[in-house]
């Protein structure tokens, strides 16, 4: 398991083609436990694992300071090997209170019986869902003219500056729906949910396209609902990108109207 | 209860000190209930909620197609007469598998028997908080030069450009830590963190900067450390600047080095 902050994958630039090597961010989980039993996980950039577990019960409510603790160590999974779980000590007489983990608790990835790192959290996607549909290679003249499309649709982003926006368009540019959200993944599940109800799921035969970053979740709920390809405005995660190749789903980041880079399918 | 997706609140404009009305993104909570019991919440932006709810039931893996669905239906919630509760009722024969819900459920900001809306989210934080320290308004000219200074000490931005930051900075600005993720919330954890493994909590002498928007988690979290002001390079939503004002923080939003806004302490 990496614990590297950073990692480089193969990109493709386009509109020019040349492939070569990339930073990317790291995604990984983060499992914080208490005495030993798993409170919360978390999609994290590893590193200062310490600091997040000890800001993340702080900032919760759960823990007052630091004399709480008798001891924060970052433990190895035996299953794994990796450095994805961070165990808190506390000190006698310090005392949770379970109803406060209801309210800090995230989502919860992986369980523990399979491991928390990222080929887990993949595989566990890939076994809920079928690789999705192969569609040809979404050509770079169709990408580049999304995001103006998008923009030119979003009504409250020109007012607020401050929000979010997922869009679904046919293979052949076509915008068929929009919605905006403060959240990111509020607003891809709008568009996916506008799908489901109107009964035409799976979502085998569009592109997904998104105002923010690629990551992990993101990437998620599109495969769950079948999309084929999906391109993001912003940078992806690594695991976002080793999760879109490994279910085939075509991942485009930091599309813009000149340029972009391919994460798959290259 | 309001379920406009954009609202006006004063800001101050800065440096020229004008004060006006401005349009800022809502943020409320939506409680997701299947069968009237609440599975979720998630903070979103009002409108579209039954495709909120639909989609993220689906793209969590808790429903398969709309068939699976007898009804779906915003609820008035009848202690706060607000529109933030969605309620599924399945078809017969449909089970849903509570397993999945641990792994979609999202932080749930309020307990069912305070209501489900803004006002009961930031009463339920200054319910475990006291406001946080007075202190001067903080400078334009020291504002102004933050989001530099930590763009220039941003080790992973630079080499992926997807990565968010967040830094705790003197009140004569110079910075004290700062910290990236992949999460805008890890990074916030992971400078608290610091300071509550280093026992310096509460954070009540410093600015706490973040490189995205500002919204109602991430004010909280800072709010509950004591930080005294907070800025952000982004928008901040509707429940932020409330919960700000509430407790008595100074919210910056739209951060660049020769303007921004004030939303507090005008």
């Amino acid at each position: 398991m990496s614990t590297k902050s950073i990692v480089q994958r193969d990109v493709c630039r386009e509109p020019s083609g040349v492939q070569e090597d990339d930073w990317i961010v790291v995604e990984e989980p983060l499992e914080i436990r208490v005495e030993g039993r798993p409170m919360a996980v978390t999609m994290r950039t590893p590193g200062h694992d310490r600091e997040l577990a000890a800001g993340f019960l702080y900032t919760e409510g759960c823990v007052d300071g630091v004399d709480d603790f008798q001891a924060i160590a970052s433990v190895k999974d035996p299953r794994t090997q990796g450095d994805n779980i961070v165990d808190v000590r506390l000190a006698s007489g310090t005392r949770l209170d379970p109803e406060r983990f209801a309210s800090a608790q995230r989502s919860l990835y992986a369980t523990s019986s399979c491991g928390i790192c990222g080929k887990a959290s993949i595989d566990r996607v890939l076994q809920n869902t079928s690789p999705v549909r192969a569609i040809p290679k979404v050509s770079a003249d169709l990408l580049r003219g999304l995001p103006e499309k998008m923009r030119a649709a979003q009504a409250a982003f020109s007012s607020t500056g401050g929000i979010h926006a997922a869009a679904l368009f046919t293979l052949e540019g076509e915008l068929e729906v929009l919605r905006e959200d403060v959240g990111r993944h509020n607003a891809v599940d709008k568009v996916l949910g506008w799908r489901f109800l109107a009964d035409q799921v799976p979502v085998d035969d569009r592109v997904l396209l998104v105002s923010g970053r690629a990551g992990f979740e993101l990437v998620q709920k599109a495969i769950m609902a079948g999309v084929p390809a999906m391109a993001a405005v912003g940078a992806p995660s690594s695991l976002a990108v080793d999760l879109a190749r490994s279910s085939g789903m075509q991942l485009i980041g930091f599309l813009k109207k000149d340029r972009f880079n391919r994460y798959t399918a290259l």
